[in-house]
């Protein structure tokens, strides 16, 4: 064949998708002006027991150089090679977001929020991807949140600061509340956290990080990441399914290397404890796990390998 | 938490799928009837230099006891084994099909066409799929064929023996073609493939498995799997991407396991050493692959691991 070995080695930045950092450029794909998304909407649903589970990916956003300074305790050389070793560029890093959402029949449940738009032009495709799936905002009960970061809980409130969810009652961790609304928290993310609760002031309620929710839902304690870092486990009938928020982020770094510290991890050493004791359990458990920053559809288990884990992800069903 | 480790251990089975088999639980997932899609639609689609690349899901054929005659010369044990290894079911194996649309701009050329709805209750997805992304059979210009097994030509006609695609021209390796023409070939395959090339008869085109077809197309002979089969290489300025076809079925068996002779490989041994040749050289290179029966998007690299290699999927991306 007449392909040089040379556009073969480049060849993996092109799929990269860096298109989706320019708008415009998401219509290109379309064969037809106005016939066609460019590209499928970004759910993906499947039943779990009774429930219906359903990913909704919000998009990206870019990190440029992610050997230098993105893991505290490895070296750059490391990181590219660990980069490299999932043919993923070295140059730059998209970041993905996914938020669970839960239907039971009886309620509609979202685990995290999402950016919302708020955080980067390239993330914000979550209100189009729950309108794709026939999730209605207005028409969620609870919102469960894993933790307080900006990618968490953004999709909260609107630009100009009303609330997204009219009806939502929120369920926050107790450590994660508390921690955002002292002086341990620095000023600006302590406001981004007030901003966005802010028009829910009256219907936030505190659980403990191994509560019982019903519905099947548990909450498993998983600090490290931010104070009050929660897990959640959801079962019905004999299906479970665990949403790990950021336990782990993208798997290429600290799934693939639990020792490794990413910057995002504000007790990284109780992260990495967290992440070893988890893991353990769930390459022996085969729980099936939805990965906040994994890969869309962002459904795995998790397996050993080498020094870690890695993400088996599911075989992906057209059925439902 | 509460969920037991015995409910943990059955989960794997419930994200199987099998709600897929039964047509009328299709709509079981969506929130409101008529309003969203149980699913999202199964395309994806990725630029490739100036071109756009869909990949199209067509859905999936269920086996019974995978481990019992699916591979020639491996035990039950073993397929087992490598089964559970990925947290895939031992009691039936779900074949995923998913085959390759180019949009060049001047053209709209497929790799394969699926089952076309003609094999098994649970395939034919395609329709909807190509809908979903704007692909109108009637514009397809050309359609090249990896080889003439009956879920990668089915596609061409409807049930009653109808064209699919009336403008197309048919591009065959002429090893396939001679083959499937012959007494070499049993009779009912051969009447089944005589059946999906009959409305076609004065479009079809014989190619050598090495061709350059123009565009950037460029043939890889891949014999084993059938007597012509052939993949392809596309390439628009520096990016690549390997149309494989069916060097290898499902990671799971003859990916991982690349001495693994599955029943569908007519020459095993051709096959065998064709995987060989074709993986080490694309672990090598980290050409971008599209696998027919890979999971869905079924785009990924190839590494080696152990003795074999595995799929490293793309991070699927909003962006186009």
């Amino acid at each position: 064949m007449s392909m040089s070995r040379r556009s073969m080695l480049t060849a993996p930045t092109v799929l990269a998708g860096s298109a989706l950092l320019a708008g415009p450029a998401l219509a290109q794909g379309a064969p037809q002006a106005g016939a066609a998304p460019p590209q499928a909407p970004g759910f993906y649903r499947f039943k779990l027991g009774d429930y219906t589970v359903t990913v909704i990916n919000d998009g990206i956003a870019r990190r440029d150089n992610p050997a230098q300074g993105f893991v505290r305790n490895a070296t750059p050389e490391q990181v590219q090679a660990a980069l490299r070793a999932e043919f993923l560029p070295t140059t730059h890093f998209d970041n993905t977001y996914n938020f669970t959402v839960l239907q039971t029949g009886r309620e509609t449940i979202l685990f995290d929020t999402g950016t919302g738009g708020l955080l980067a032009p390239t993330a914000g495709a979550m209100w189009a991807n729950m309108q794709a799936a026939g999730i209605d905002p207005a028409q969620v009960d609870r919102i469960i949140f894993t933790h307080f970061h900006g990618d968490h809980v953004s999709g909260l409130v609107s630009r100009d600061g009303q609330a997204r969810f009219p009806k939502a009652e929120l369920l926050v961790p107790e450590g994660e509340w508390a921690f955002w609304r002292s002086e341990r928290a620095a000023e600006a993310p302590r406001n981004m956290v007030a901003n966005r609760f802010a028009p829910y002031e009256n219907r936030v309620r505190q659980i403990k990080s191994d509560a019982d929710l019903g519905a099947g839902i548990v909450g498993i304690p998983t600090h490290g990441h931010s104070p009050g870092h929660t897990s959640y486990g959801i079962q019905s009938g004999n299906a479970t399914v665990m949403v790990l928020g950021d336990v782990t982020n993208h798997p290429v770094f600290n799934l693939a290397n639990p020792g490794w510290h990413i910057i995002f991890d504000m007790d990284a050493q109780a992260a990495e404890a967290t992440r070893r004791r988890l893991f353990d359990r769930a390459a022996t458990d085969g729980t099936p796990i939805i990965g906040y920053h994994w890969g869309f559809p962002a459904v795995g288990r998790v397996r050993k390998q080498g020094d870690g884990y890695a993400v088996v992800p599911i075989n992906w069903s057209m059925g439902v």
